[in-house]
């Protein structure tokens, strides 16, 4: 990094973890993703998870959206997406008590003409572009609460990779590792020797930006590399530094640019951390990895295995040393980081201003009221 | 169901839960079973559990009945079932410490003439037909405390079958299971479609019963139910509704019966949920499920592995059910059934009345003395 | 045991245990191995642990001594073990901070002419006969405290076993094992019957010492205890009694001799328990062994697979026993061992005199300060 950090410039984490970092919820009020869309057939019910809550995702055989429900029934708790879907509800395995997509309860098979007991909370639910989003906080905010461009997925231009599994750390560390470039370092056997130059920040609301350019200082461009960037680059310096990386929280998303001047990004990355437990110390990776096509028609496609694999290795790095921190965290009680790149520092501080401290709740869910048979 | 539930007969099952009924200890103050007879050879000790407590069963080769200790050394605490068997004295593996049938210390190999060392507390114990119980509470109470009578494993009519395995769930969970046949629903593809129609209930002192008809709606009849019922049944209303299936739970033991008019039934199941931690948030079930011998001599017998698999299948749907049932408790931290159905209302009552609240202790366990050498 | 135990000399563990004895902590004052000298290769790190501490050990690729520091980055807490050692340094495996031999971080790859952050904690280091030290405690305290004698490794007239494995409990249950020779009853499938007699005891600061001699009153003499004494004895009482057996906590290691009159031992074990997690009740063993080579050259090592079996079976049973009574204490909530032994209980008075109180820190590590670039 060419920017030297000055002892002025390095800032103790210690006044953001006043507020432990990994103990700061993810705020509701945003749409995440939850599921693709592959994972849930027509006629079916699945069973996902935001923040510890279960949420059961139905798809009727014809016609109708996708509706979430609170996945317990309200009977005895157990999960509806268990059960069966029939038309536009779902019904209990156990009992067979049934649910329509607004949460109400609208049979109980051996109920005579009694009132019918209460329902179950619904989430509002998004499908686009192959991925099923739920908005878990205040419903009342669904509607203006502004929904994120999903990397280049709808532009033919690219072709788009969709990958992601269980990590089991706080999402914050998700965000760190990709923002801070650094840890190229770590990639050394994957990528080469590649030095990052920090070019600058931006700190807006709800946003943090970092801009890096490379050079490769040693060892060969790896073929997953050269296939994104299209052309084999020489190590010589006249070449290195021309493609700008900009890695952009837009919070809770991230997003990872690679372009040359004002050319169409070679790369498009828009990922999303979903918590998966109630303490948030687990994440669900969703992320949607876009490539330009190079001239050459099919080369991509045929190229395509070897990128998977290639990008596979860097993400299993990357999963391995976030969990480690989230471990050391297990052990020490908390946050101890000792944090000197003020992108990264502003960048904790935007996790911890926009993030719900662990003590306050998330607006108060609310079950649909029964209704008369 | 026939009998409609009107609004009035809805019960909140909150009243009851401000006690949560997972959180509710069987009382000891009964006979448990423990162990199989085949588990336990001659000149052989086996661990066993009931609520956390470890019980060292204990046959001696020759003559003597079964006893059962404290499964802890006095001196070191480590199971005495892990010991050896020396006539009617059961000696730790790790030091030689002996106990006798009293729970007194005989021996400790290397102490020259001192006092011997404190026993460890005893079980009452009965084995009856190829059960061993023990009694947990109170040992005063033993003798007057009436024992169950166990399906119809004694009667030559019938030919019983013994099953059962360890459930991660309350042994309330079992009970409703049970009683509630509503959740025929939940065995429809190994049962075809069954309506149960509700006939009505008994409460009394330690006991609730529930009784219900079938009418089969749809779906073939199952082998393992024709063998049950010793011929086969048409889907038309005369047939329908013929059996009377009666379910009672006679704290702490459950059993259910089929029969048709004042005839001997032709299914007699007796099962008891067995606590096997100390918080009870798991049982071990002993189950003996009697089937009258239909008039073809040895077809029963012919019969028997479409009969066992039939029940293994049922039984482990059952088996996820509660345990889903369970997972959600540990989720929601409580209890939050909302029960309408009255006789599970009732069943609910029952199991509260009969157990015991989570602070209150059982009749403290008392040591025997020691004893001079 | 001959001499016996009256009434007076029972001692209850009561007062011992006022303070339960599996909550003391190691006093960490002490040299205690960490890893075997074989497990760290020149040019690498590796990661160990003293009592919840994360230990890395370092060696140098040419010339200096190992070294060990906290195994946690200063910056994000991952293990410095996973990092690449670079001369006499070791450098984090995702950022690149790097550290050198005083614990001092000597460079930050992207941090211009700022001042250096702090960097991590050292532990003394030694390393003798194949085992690699640590001094966990006051660092000041590490030149002046004794460093024991292991066994007889570096004698030619023996031949040492390294031995060692994880034993899930208190490293006081380590202890009292090997010291009561009782417990010989329960190796008897392995040894066949031997009888131990109490010689007698010693008292020392920080010292227990016990001597027994032993008589074989039935079964065969094992091959491996054969080869021990390098000859076959057989069952006269002409022979019993001969070898005396002294076994030796000298805080906080443990020793075994066998010996025949003023002749140098025939067998002479060196063991040490390592506490690692926080709570201490997992511990590592570290084992030398060494046996006397008898006077037929070679004839020890043709047999040492026969006698490596016969020990590792030993040692099985032993952990398995240990492990039972940590499991005994777990589920009790505490020690409640009834102990008549006398030289157990002063045993178990040494191990809480030297030990420290679970509430007590050890002296506070000290991280090295910051120093300008």
């Amino acid at each position: 990094m060419d920017q030297s950090l000055s002892p002025d410039s390095m800032q103790s984490s210690a006044p953001v973890t006043g507020r432990d970092l990994r103990r700061i919820r993810a705020n509701p009020d945003f749409w995440y993703p939850v599921a693709w869309s592959r994972e849930l057939k027509p006629g079916k019910t699945i069973g996902t998870r935001y923040a510890g809550q279960p949420i059961a995702l139905v798809r009727p055989r014809e016609g109708g959206s996708v509706f979430a429900l609170e996945d317990r029934c309200a009977h005895r708790q157990v999960p509806l997406s268990k059960g069966t879907v029939k038309g536009e509800s779902v019904q209990c395995c156990y009992h067979g008590w049934a649910y329509g997509r607004s949460g109400r309860c609208i049979d109980v098979p051996y109920l005579g003409k009694g009132k019918l007991p209460n329902g179950v909370r619904t989430y509002p639910v998004r499908e686009v572009d192959g991925l099923i989003f739920v908005f878990p906080g205040d419903p009342a905010k669904a509607e203006t609460t502004p929904f994120p461009r999903l990397a280049e997925v709808a532009n033919p231009a690219y072709k788009t990779r969709r990958f992601g599994q269980l990590v089991h750390c706080h999402y914050s560390f998700m965000h760190e590792n990709l923002m801070d470039m650094n840890h190229q370092f770590m990639h050394m056997k994957q990528m080469g020797q590649m030095k990052p130059r920090f070019l600058g920040q931006e700190r807006g609301p709800g946003l943090v930006e970092a801009r890096y350019s490379f050079a490769r200082t040693g060892g060969k461009q790896p073929i997953g590399e050269a296939l994104i960037f299209g052309q084999k680059r020489d190590n010589s310096e006249k070449f290195a530094h021309r493609d700008v990386m900009t890695i952009r929280t837009t919070y809770p998303y991230q997003t990872l640019h690679i372009q040359t001047g004002d050319n169409a990004p070679v790369m498009d990355l828009w990922i999303a951390y979903v918590p998966q437990d109630e303490a948030e110390l687990t994440n669900r990776v969703f992320g949607l990895l876009s490539i330009k096509r190079p001239g050459i028609p099919g080369i991509l496609d045929l190229a395509w295995p070897f990128l998977t694999a290639f990008t596979e290795r860097i993400f299993r790095e990357d999963r391995e040393i976030v969990e480690l921190e989230q471990n050391a965290w297990y052990e020490q009680g908390g946050d101890r980081n000792q944090e000197i790149f003020p992108v990264i520092c502003n960048l904790r501080e935007l996790l911890v201003e926009c993030g719900l401290p662990a003590g306050q709740d998330a607006p108060a869910p609310v079950a649909r009221g029964a209704s008369p048979a």
